[in-house]
């Protein structure tokens, strides 16, 4: 009954932040209280310090998880975590969750009781309070959509677009790891289908497995950097992986960026998986996404502050906008640094 | 490879609401500025005047909106005002939404323009700021998520939970148009699918077809309270149904009530489609849902501040809560009043 359409884009030509940016760039902003709207991990909103902090994730089963292997204590679990990483990487404390799901009746009460014994457990961690939500049926399996609401101090919440040339680019932890989580699983999920007699040991994959299953976000860095009387000028969590949260920061602040290859940690356990899957470390590390460490960046007068940092490693240096986006090999090579990240599209 | 459940019981045995309380009974709140978690039409936040007030909706499509009928121009503007509502339910103002969408590539990029037409028509028509949200792809169809975010003021924000016997019932416009609404345009498809030759001719019913694909929120209303210097006892917007909606506030306030079939406000072309699909139009009103007007309650020391009110009609009282929930036909019969709304499981 709709009318065919004259003309058709196929939204895969203009990517996940493309269209994005093309969807909304008619939208003006009208309230006072709008302090910083769409393109940051989080919308800033309010009148007073502290400012409101908002950030919403939709989580599609088939997409984002598969439940042959994602237990659902640990979906709700990290549900929740991946969102309070967005309040953090803004600087600020998330304090309120929303959580709407839609399941179909393949679900039995006893299954989302383990959901929510996962959103209860990430809750009670990081003292956040799940204050509604939306709870309907779905004929597509089960949909999750959080909203994390936080407070954050106006000169302390640090944006995309803060970095500055000679800014140096820093990370709270080893990345890749996730990833290579994801693919023991998916080889595991492979035997078992093949085989569902096969009982699999993930046991020796702890670190990696639990890097995927049960991520934790930074929340302990808002406290380093406050005690530190240190405000990251720029900062983003790694979901989507290095390379393309860097482009992100580089692309708002209108900068170009360095890393050194030596400068990106690896967990040994990472390195030596994906020698085993036959792919190489450093690409991993840099577009593996779904790490949840904090990327961010700091003013060069605050070097001897960062030092002094626990599990902070500096990764590089930002640049002028026109020297582009470098990764500097080991091998004394200079290449562009490229995003791969989920291409969900 | 996930552990066979021990038990299943089936989410249809606990409902919705069962369902919500069920799940989210042992959360605890920790946060100071938690002000009303779960169980309103949104959540109060904050810690000084005015308080935060936040509103989540999930939207599927197949269960929540059939794409045969309903143009992605009004499913975005309605999406929407369907969360404004729960905000202006509250007597708190809307300032801001957050949007996610999953899509298939089965959406064009011309398709999702239209989507955003409608959700701009309805930022710009509500003086609503579009801050955030998340865009990913499905495996299944469409799928939206909205969270609104507004302001409103401590002492005069309205809950659920307020109604106390001897408040009088109100409700600011007709109900069941939205229902009968839905009833012609699932007809219409269903000729269509029969003879895909037959254009339908929707204009005869346009007031019914419009409370369905372009209902409004009673924005209107919230100005009105404050100028006539009134504040409900208790507000919820008819969103499931004027039956299901007043059980809620019943429930929640611990209270009784009655209505009087008089004081039910139905529009004569609901009257007469009602009668079309045999249909009981009062069956349609008090059953019907998506008529986004607002159920609320006054004090009757504000009787005559409220016969003032535009758009006001009263429709029954409130009682002790023995008296159980009632409904007075015409005929002089008293019935109790049974919430069927919409039984999405």
């Amino acid at each position: 009954m709709q009318a065919n359409e004259q003309k058709r884009t196929e939204i895969s030509t203009l990517g996940e932040f493309g269209l994005i940016e093309h969807l909304t760039k008619k939208f003006a902003i009208k309230n006072a209280s709008t302090f910083k709207g769409i393109g940051d991990d989080a919308a800033v909103i309010g009148k007073s310090d502290p400012l409101t902090v908002v950030s919403t994730d939709l989580l599609v089963e088939g997409i984002h998880f598969d439940l042959m292997y994602f237990p659902l204590k640990h979906l709700g679990y990290k549900s929740v975590v991946v969102n309070l990483s967005d309040i953090y990487a803004m600087n600020a404390v998330p304090k309120q969750i929303t959580m709407s799901i839609a399941i179909s009746n393949r679900f039995s009460v006893e299954a989302l009781e383990e959901l929510y014994e996962g959103i209860r457990a990430a809750c009670k961690n990081y003292d956040v309070d799940l204050v509604g939500g939306d709870t309907t049926s779905s004929n597509k399996g089960l949909i999750i959509s959080v909203t994390a609401i936080g407070e954050g101090e106006k000169d302390k919440l640090a944006y995309r677009n803060g970095a500055k040339p000679g800014d140096l680019i820093c990370i709270t932890g080893d990345v890749g790891a996730a990833y290579l989580g994801l693919q023991i699983m998916e080889r595991e999920k492979q035997l078992y289908l093949s085989n569902p007699g096969i009982q699999p040991d993930l046991e020796e994959q702890k670190y990696l497995v639990g890097r995927q299953l049960k991520p934790e976000a930074r929340r302990d860095m808002v406290d380093v950097f406050r005690k530190a009387k240190l405000v990251p000028t720029a900062m983003i969590d790694v979901s989507d992986g290095v390379s393309s949260d860097l482009m992100h920061i580089c692309r708002q602040s209108g900068v170009g960026a360095f890393i050194e290859e030596t400068g990106i940690p690896v967990h040994e356990e990472a390195k030596l998986m994906a020698l085993k899957f036959n792919l190489d470390p450093i690409t991993c590390a840099l577009n593996g996404g779904e790490d949840y460490e904090l990327l961010f960046t700091i003013n060069p007068k605050d070097l001897d502050k960062t030092k002094l940092l626990p599990d902070v490693f500096i990764m590089g240096e930002i640049t002028e906008k026109d020297e582009g986006i470098k990764f500097h090999t080991n091998g004394g090579r200079i290449v562009d640094l490229e995003a791969q990240g989920w291409k969900h599209f």
